[in-house]
């Protein structure tokens, strides 16, 4: 099958880094199919975000797919909002945090190979990054190339000799090297959500907030959302 | 985490296969924890088996996930009965089959892997076999080991040098010798059921029955489940 322009399947989850590499993705002129997982996330505003994102970046169906994650146990991002994580900022990454969701990105990575071995697709994009969450286990670059690599060996398309590409533009930038990119390839930044919470506007102390505000403070750029409040060094 | 028995997450379709797989592993003395998928089949009545062989299994919870695959597209399994696929016996297997769901093993074995992380588990049992359907790219030896190689570097446990195991046990086994493992380790294997329509007989003529009903011929015994018609091949 061979399509006038080559399809990549974008992993959306409302947020700005996946914002960011989709927009990365339809610079590259793929036509984008983006995919969202309704995992069972405390909120509805990360969702409606990413469709909002979706519509900017293409007529293709948005495919928003539930996935009941809570049944697997294991994650503080499946609490109630009052066990959240609020660390210092210097201290986010240090560890492996509350809110990782174990296999997070294995489970998404291959829904969105198995759709884009559907599609016959060329591409698969996750704004995944190495550099703020070091305590990741499934951000690291070796854990991607093995993913590649059971690519290779998992779809029609790998041992045809024409292999599904899972890229992960983000990986080795900055929260605020990310944010310049976006800006670059005038992504709806305003259109993106970070905070843990889900009320109108973003709390602004939440682990979440903090890495996004710092990434602006870096940009030299204000954050277009609005927040509840602002860090003392958050100069906009 | 130390427990008194290691845990086994196993992948139970219903099917026979995966109830000997996990047979195997209680065999080996882990405690286990089944994991079945509601990914849009068509029918119930293998979910219906999985819970009867997991309740035969072990009194930990059942952990039944809905996944809804057909937003993805892509499989005879999600169309109507009628087109499916009734092939000749000799014909079965010679190439990637209408019923192959892309990407369905490595959506499995990551969620299974998922949750062996959540509860410190130090193995995962499916129930692939090479033997009888070599058309599917994600049954063969290679994508299995490339699936470990992921898991080692996907994991809390992969990275504290105690990774999850993929077991495949069934991986070079013929249909005939899986129900033979199946007997010698008294398997419910008239609780299983295999045939792609979900009347109350199986329909005897479909691939899937085929294919079981030759295993049961070359195991030498009668399949315990009732049919429609047999084969004319079929001696029991």
């Amino acid at each position: 099958m061979e399509h006038m322009m080559q399809r990549a399947v974008c992993l959306l989850s409302g947020g700005l880094d996946s914002c960011v590499a989709a927009y990365k993705a339809k610079e590259k002129q793929y036509e984008i199919y983006p995919l969202t997982f309704q995992y069972g996330q405390r909120h509805a505003k990360e969702i409606n975000a990413a469709r909002t994102i979706a519509s900017t970046l293409t007529p293709q169906k948005h495919v928003i797919l539930e996935l009941n994650l809570k049944q697997l146990g294991g994650s503080a991002l499946f609490d109630d909002v009052s066990s959240l994580p609020h660390h210092d900022l210097q201290d986010i990454g240090q560890e492996i945090p509350s809110t990782y969701v174990p296999g997070r990105n294995t489970i998404f990575l291959s829904v969105a190979l198995a759709y884009a071995e559907t599609l016959d697709a060329a591409a698969v994009y996750i704004g995944a990054t190495a550099t703020d969450y070091s305590g990741y286990p499934d951000c690291r670059p070796e854990y991607f190339k093995a993913f590649q690599r059971l690519a290779d060996l998992a779809t029609k398309q790998g041992i045809q000799g024409k292999p599904i590409t899972i890229y992960t533009p983000l990986l080795h930038l900055t929260k605020g090297e990310i944010i310049q990119q976006g800006l670059r390839l005038q992504a709806p930044l305003h259109q993106t959500w970070s905070c843990y919470s889900g009320e109108e506007k973003a709390c602004g102390t939440c682990d979440a907030c903090l890495l996004r505000l710092k990434g602006f403070t870096e940009a030299g750029v204000p954050d277009p959302i609005a927040y509840e409040t602002f860090p003392k060094w958050y100069k906009y």
